[in-house]
Parts: C-alpha cells; sequence; structure tokens
C-alpha cells in the first residue's frame, strides 16, 4: 500500500477553510514528520467542485484524506478510495453517524485504515482515546459539549445577560456561527458526534436517527440568571450513557453542578468527559472548529497511518535545558510594622530592576504581612534580591516566593 | 513476535498495588479484549521478590508488563525482554527518566514497542497524544499538575484553611500520601514525570537531572488564603516550554489565574495541558494514581501492543437505544400572581408522581416568575405533567423545562 521509502503521497478532497489550512501545515511540518515516520509526505492532488479528477487522484495517493462533507460525493469516494486499497483519513461526522457500520465493514474487508479524528470535537482527542486507550475499558457514560457554537453563545449570554437572537447575531459578526446556524443550535451537528461516540464507547451501532435531540433555540436570560446564582453551568450537553440493559444517546441543554468537569468550559471550547468504573474519570478539552486546529487533528490521523506504533523515535535535535527564566512572583514577608519597612524593601527591589505590580499589607500587632506580587523578571535576578531582602533587619522570618503563572492566551 | 491467533501471553514483574489490580482487571476484560484484537491475553508468570523466575516467564511471554519501580534490577529485565523481542509496557517514571534514550535506542533496534502511559498521570492519555496525535506538532508549552499527592494536599489545605503538616497527616490517614512522601512533596515525582514529557514534545534528550524542582513543604495557610483572596489557584505545577531556541523544564508551587485550565484541578486528580500555535491548547485531565486506574492505564497499552492501528472492529452487541430516560429537572414559569397558583402547579406534578426539590418565585406586578427543580423522574412522565400545567389559565407564557445534572460521582 505506501512505499517503503520516499515520499508518502496524499490526496486532498475538498480544499474549503480546513483543506486549505491542511495544505498549508503539511509543508511546515513535513521535516519533522520525515524524521518521525521515515517518509516524506506530500499532497500530491486537490479534488475541489471545479477542478481535479477523482481516478486521477486516486491512483497517484497513498492515502485520500476526505474534507467534502455531506453524505455524497463523499461515501462514494471514500469507499473507492478503500476498495482501492487506500487509507482513508476523513473529518465527515454527518458520513459516520449515518453511514459509519457500512465503511467500517469495509475498511476491515478492504485491510485499510479509515481514521476520523477530526470528525469529533476537532483537536480534543476523543476518537483516539475511545478507540486506543480505552478499548477495553467498560465504559459507563460519556458527557460532551461537542459543539463550539452554541456553547459559545450560552457563555455570551451567562457573561453579558443579552437575549439569545442579539448573542446569535454577534456570534455571527464574530465568525463563530455560520450564516445558517441551524443545525449548530438545534443540536443536530452534537448530536451525530454523539452517535459516533456511542457507537465507540458501547460497541453497538447508533444512527443518527436514534439520537434524541433538542436545541437552546429556546434558552432565556432567565435562564442563565438561575444558573448564575445557584453556582450552575448551563450547557448544551450530548450524554451516551448505559440505562438498564440499553444505552440512551441524546443532546439537549442542562444545567451542570459547579464541579462538573465541563462546567467551567467556556466559550468555543469542546470537551468530553468519559467515566468507567476502573478509570473513574478522563476529561479532555480544546477547540472544537478552526481551519488549523482541526487540520492539526486530521495530520495526526495521517501520521499515525504512516507510522509503525509506538515507536520513541530517535532525538533530532539537542536544545539546551535552560534553568534560568522569567517569571512574575508572589513575595511573602513578616516584617516588624516600623516606619520605612515598605521603602526599603521596594528599594531593594528597585536596584535588581523589580518592578512590583500589587501589594497587600497587613497589620499584626507589631508586626506586619507584607504580601507583593512583581511583574516577571529573570529568575537568578529575583533570587538576588530576595536573598538581600532576608538580611534586612525588620524581616521575622524568611520571605517566601513563589511563582505566578499569568494569562498566556488571550 | 506474536502468534497470529490464539492467547497473548503476558509476563508481570511486580505484585504491588498496581500488579495485583492488573491481575484482577485482565481477565474481567479478556473477552472484550479478544473480540477488539483477535487474541486472548492472559497472564503466564508472575515475578515477585519471593517467587517466579524471570529467564522462565520471560521465555513463555509475548510480552512484557514492567511494575517493579526503581532502577534495577527493573532496566537489567526490560533491556532483556527487548533483546528477547518481546514488547514492553511500563509505569516507571524513574527508569525512563534517568534511562529513557537507552532504552527507546536499544526499543528500536530490536524492533518492538516500548510503551509506558502509566508512567505519567496514570490514566489521563498524554503520552499516546504526544506521540501519536501531536507526533508532528511544534508544541510550545506544557504545563501539569502530575502529582496527586501534592495535589491533594494543597486542595485540602485550600478548602480547610489547616496547615501543610496537618494536612499531610490527614492525607497518609487517607491514603492520599505515602508514609515516606518525601518524593511526592518534594516535587521529585513530578520531577521525573516532566523529563519524560519534555523529552516527547520537544525531540531533545532530557535527563531527571536537568529539571529545576521545588516542593510544596514550605506553603503556609497565609499562601493559599491570599490565593482565595484574590481568586487564584495554587497548585504543584510542571513546566516544560521553549525559551530563546532552549527548554525549561521544571517543577515548583505557582499561582494560576482563575481561568487556566490547570486552576479547578482539585483533590488527587492529575491533568496537563499542551499548547502549541496550530492546536491552541488542548487539556486532559483524570485520575492520576490509584490500583485500578493505573492498571487500566496499562492494559490501554497491552492492547494497543496487540492490535494493528486504528481498526474499528466488528460490533459485538446491539444495545437497545432507549429514548425515555430518568433526569432531574428545572422547570421555568410565568404566572398570573394569584392565590393558589402554586398549589394548583404542584398538585399537578404530585398526580404525576413528581417529588419537587426546590421553588424560587419572584413578584413581577401582576405576574409571578416561579422556578422550580424537581428531583429525578421518568422524562414521559414529567412532560406528560408539563403539557398539563400549559393549560393552567394562570400559566402566562408555555413553561421551559431543562435537564438538570446531578453530581454522579462523590
Amino acid at each position: 500500500m505506501t512505499s517503503s521509502a520516499g515520499p508518502f503521497r496524499i490526496g486532498l478532497l475538498g480544499h474549503g477553510t480546513v483543506g486549505a489550512a491542511l495544505a498549508e501545515l503539511l509543508p511546515q511540518r513535513a521535516a519533522q514528520i520525515e524524521h518521525v515516520t521515515g517518509l516524506r509526505p506530500e499532497i500530491v492532488g486537490v479534488l475541489t467542485r471545479s477542478r481535479g479528477d477523482f481516478e486521477q487522484i486516486l491512483a497517484a495517493s497513498d492515502l485520500v484524506v476526505e474534507l467534502i462533507g455531506g453524505i455524497e460525493p463523499a461515501r462514494d469516494y471514500v469507499i473507492r478510495a478503500m476498495r482501492a486499497g487506500k487509507h482513508v483519513v476523513t473529518a465527515n461526522k454527518q458520513l459516520l453517524a449515518q453511514h459509519g457500520e457500512e465503511l467500517w465493514a469495509i475498511a476491515r474487508e478492504c485491510g485499510v485504515q479509515l481514521r476520523f479524528e477530526a470528525a469529533v470535537a476537532g483537536v480534543v482527542p476523543v476518537i483516539r482515546v475511545l478507540q486506543e486507550s480505552l478499548a477495553a475499558a467498560h465504559v459507563e457514560r460519556i458527557h460532551g459539549i461537542v459543539n463550539g457554537t452554541s456553547n459559545f453563545i450560552l457563555s455570551e449570554m451567562a457573561r453579558t445577560g443579552a437575549a439569545y437572537a442579539d448573542v446569535l447575531k454577534e456570534a455571527q459578526r464574530l465568525g463563530y456561527a455560520e450564516a445558517d446556524p441551524s443545525e449548530d443550535v438545534n443540536g443536530k451537528d452534537a448530536a451525530a458526534k454523539m452517535a459516533i461516540l456511542a457507537r465507540l464507547a458501547f460497541d453497538t451501532p447508533v444512527h443518527l436517527d436514534q439520537v434524541v435531540c433538542e436545541g437552546i433555540e429556546r434558552i432565556g436570560p432567565d435562564d442563565l440568571e438561575y444558573a448564575r446564582d445557584l453556582g450552575l453551568g448551563l450547557k448544551l450537553i450530548g450524554t451516551a450513557e448505559r440505562v438498564d440493559g440499553g444505552i440512551s444517546v441524546r443532546v439537549h441543554p442542562a444545567f451542570l453542578y459547579a464541579r462538573h468537569p465541563l462546567a467551567s468550559i467556556d466559550g468555543p471550547f469542546n470537551a468530553v468527559t468519559v467515566e468507567s468504573e476502573a478509570i473513574t474519570e478522563i476529561t479532555m478539552s480544546g477547540p472544537g472548529a478552526g481551519g488549523p486546529q482541526t487540520a492539526s487533528a486530521v495530520l495526526g490521523d495521517v501520521i499515525s497511518a504512516m507510522i509503525p506504533p509506538a515507536s520513541t523515535p530517535e532525538t533530532s535535535v539537542r536544545l539546551e535545558v535552560v534553568a534560568d527564566v522569567v517569571s512574575a512572583f508572589y513575595l511573602h514577608m513578616e516584617v516588624a510594622d516600623t516606619p520605612g519597612v515598605l521603602s526599603r524593601i521596594t528599594g531593594v527591589l528597585g536596584e535588581h530592576g523589580i518592578s512590583v505590580k500589587s501589594v497587600v499589607q497587613k497589620g499584626l500587632g507589631d508586626n506586619a504581612r507584607l504580601v507583593m506580587v512583581v511583574h516577571p523578571v529573570l529568575e537568578s535576578r529575583f533570587f538576588a534580591a530576595v536573598e538581600r531582602i532576608a538580611t534586612l533587619t525588620e524581616l521575622r522570618t524568611p520571605p517566601r516566593a513563589i511563582r505566578v503563572i499569568e494569562e498566556e492566551f488571550s
């Protein structure tokens, strides 16, 4: 199927947001992929509505990536690729939720891989974890936030108190919702994803039509106010669980108690919780959509189809391991409550080029507790200042420094 | 290496908490594993300090599971097993953080798999995700809570306001801390895990000795009070990140801003966040220790060594997909503010056998807003009651029902 050395040839079906992102990402990562797999991946053909010939691309490829979406012609192409002995990677949830059993049977029959991590929750690796890490686990329940658009809308309604229709408009303006958002807000998109997860978790056929489904269109600002007052989350939740010898698969809005691992998942993120007696529970979260993110999930599948499993490749670089880095700090001091103590301490910090962000001082009889947070500084320089401060006669106990991790994504 | 049908023979080295849990879990899951892989796994020999012969077990095994811990004789056994052409699954973080390059080189040379998911963060599938999903990602940073004992202690200090020494004693009593907890609380255990993660993420050799390390022994109730006042988390954080063309790998206590995905990880749980430009960030969390949990991670590795990658096996059962399930509900009603309205509504609920958990009523001029939460009930029965309530003349708008997910693990 694949040649044992040289290029690894990829046929790309579809060139929308994800397809274009993949075509951009692949050359950037090709050298690293060659290091890991021994093969250099390259896109040998792209099929769009207006250009490319499927048969020609198929003949030239070792693996086909299907990013067309919808049922036909995607289904026909995927089947023809597998029948031709090619591995297939797809992000097509609708196809798998409606024709999964047929496609998986053909993959087994033809001895090819059919991978679909990007079909559910984007870059969140829930498919791989269910198929591999938990291949023999007795899964009891899956809860998922698997539609980023509806989660973004509910998060914004909770944050601003605005009405559904207004937040939807804002989401469309920001690109978090499509011009026609129906499938996202009525739960149908999430239902397809939950059908796939239920199939894998419970090892039983599950079709999209069997998923009970309710959307977020009727949620009002009142409901989110109630949730806030009681410290609950209100989310569009997908559930797949065992009940009385059968299973239930459904998507609907739900209040979550505050400590539920999905209650704090905000904005366009996706997250999935898998429960099983032996593992207790695993939660995974990350971006559920986006071109580069979904393309990364597709690329992870492509690489897995290229490599023998679980080799830890030789290291490719020898990076210096640096001990002295930049960090913000909290500094806790017990001091004598005398005039000038604060100025002596900030003086030492200033001499070391350290800038103070905030100070809290609490009197305790003759003593005071002084807590400072300083802006990011090279650690060695900060610790030199702390060593100096420790020698001040006003210090009652050794100062205590703890690093502060500030928001890095914004 | 492995026979193409029949049993898959596992040699088990070590029979402590995890080994015993694996010996119990494997027979329970053997039928499902046989369904997935076509091979029935069985433990053919167990080596402990007092019984078993390594050479004999090795000769009888297709795969060796190493759960002895420490460097020797674990290192010697793992090398001899790989040299004999056997796959190895290990949970030994010390061994990999100190001798990983040697062992991975031997695995490549001998063409066998060396898998180690259970060595870092227990059942949280971070090793698999780094090695497979993110094999070609340019990882920028990893943050991890990878020691459950220290996280449990900090969570309890935050919750109760108690001092470190008292909480440690309580953790020992509850079995969350060992009699000698040094490696857990001084950061050394976490350092070994971060060395392994850094090696995989950055594709460069990282030895345990290169990890900068500070423990939680000096954290005081004051520090946690400060964290609570400012809405911060205070955690023992492992960091591996790129800095100026090199990398930094370290473990130390740190304050986290409230929305950091690790800030809400409490108790003995572990969690890891992986950041990269293309994927933004993925967070994974779950139990970091525990016999059955760690044994599940080991078993996931064993199964992966048995199967060809990414086959979606034929379904083994046809479970009924049930539409009508039990759920708690929130019920939102706008009603005329007249005497008796509450009693009429609760009357309908009572007739349907539905029990009310809480009621909030707010006056709005002539109208009132009534929010009820009811105890779990079969959905069809609840919706029948709602249909009846909708016909009451006091209702101003159709009632709105939203499901409530209550705490399931406690």
